[in-house]
């Protein structure tokens, strides 16, 4: 089975590393994975295009080759995960592969979101929070954004919150692994 | 030809009115616009289930049933669009739908992402942004994460940035009208 390895992992200055280390895990389960900047054999017409729509195709042809996607989700830069993760997480889901994902910060996306918004997040007379622009912000109890864990949950895994000192959120690949050990549970 | 129209206006106070105004643009131009809060009969066995599970299926049904969805990826609570847009966007390019959508920021993904970060962001030695755990930030001249400029670029369309003041970054829809404008061409 094939595992597309999603995440802002890709950002790292090691990313290479940690490609081998997630590589690894995977191999121990019985699971090949494939990390995003590996190699894939793109079409001849591919030359010259400029070099994020190659990465694009790259990656959407990787994931076409997977039967699964494990997706870091862990806050990037804000409440949500990584955009580009979350972009590939709904393209797993809609082509019917397996979905799993993990944050390295257990609090859900309600505390996490209004630590964001600080002192511009106030309740509304129905007691629900707002933003600044009278947005509302999510209050179900889960990790991000609903479509992120509903996905999941509708793929039949659950997102797996694991917390970690702040030093190790980028490196602590015990969420990971647990990911690894249901995926490989589910052939 | 039915639209599905992705965005966070679903957590505006007037969600409804906005649907409407989307709605009623899109009629103008020949198209159906679904708004996610639309009515969708849902099998019977979904009673009882979580509400946060009822609106993803309900939302993944809308999605299904559309031929094409426009997102407003207008920066939400970050650098980057809502997460839950982001998924349906990556979930409609699986798809093979058309994928079009438009930002209320004209500035690129790297300014933001700059400006997001403050003094966390630092040059390395290759002279690439880096935040404080030493994290590269993308520098393509794109709007967003480079998954999302290039899904909607393989579907055939362009991500519209439009800048516009910022008391009107949630309700001027003069891009979202581009959008439609491109979908109505490309039947």
């Amino acid at each position: 089975m094939k595992v597309y390895l999603a995440g802002p992992d890709v950002f790292l200055p090691d990313a290479l590393a940690m490609a081998e280390r997630k590589r690894a895990i995977c191999a121990v389960h019985g699971l090949t994975g494939i990390f995003p900047v590996d190699n894939h054999p793109l079409h001849p017409e591919e030359a010259g295009i400029p070099f994020w729509l190659w990465i694009y195709r790259r990656n959407e042809a990787h994931m076409r080759d997977a039967d699964a996607v494990i997706a870091n989700l862990t806050p990037f830069r804000g409440p949500s995960a990584d955009a580009g993760t979350v972009y590939e997480v709904g393209f797993m889901r809609a082509l019917g592969k397996r979905v799993l994902g993990y944050s390295n910060a257990a609090a859900g996306f309600l505390p996490r979101t209004l630590g964001f918004l600080g002192a511009a997040a106030q309740r509304d007379a129905q007691g629900r929070w707002r933003d600044a622009a009278a947005m509302s912000v999510e209050d179900f109890g889960l990790a991000d954004n609903l479509m992120i864990d509903g996905g999941i949950h509708e793929a039949g895994f659950t997102l797996v919150r694991h917390d970690v000192p702040e030093e190790a959120r980028w490196s602590d690949l015990s969420a990971f692994e647990a990911c690894v050990q249901a995926l490989a549970r589910s052939r």
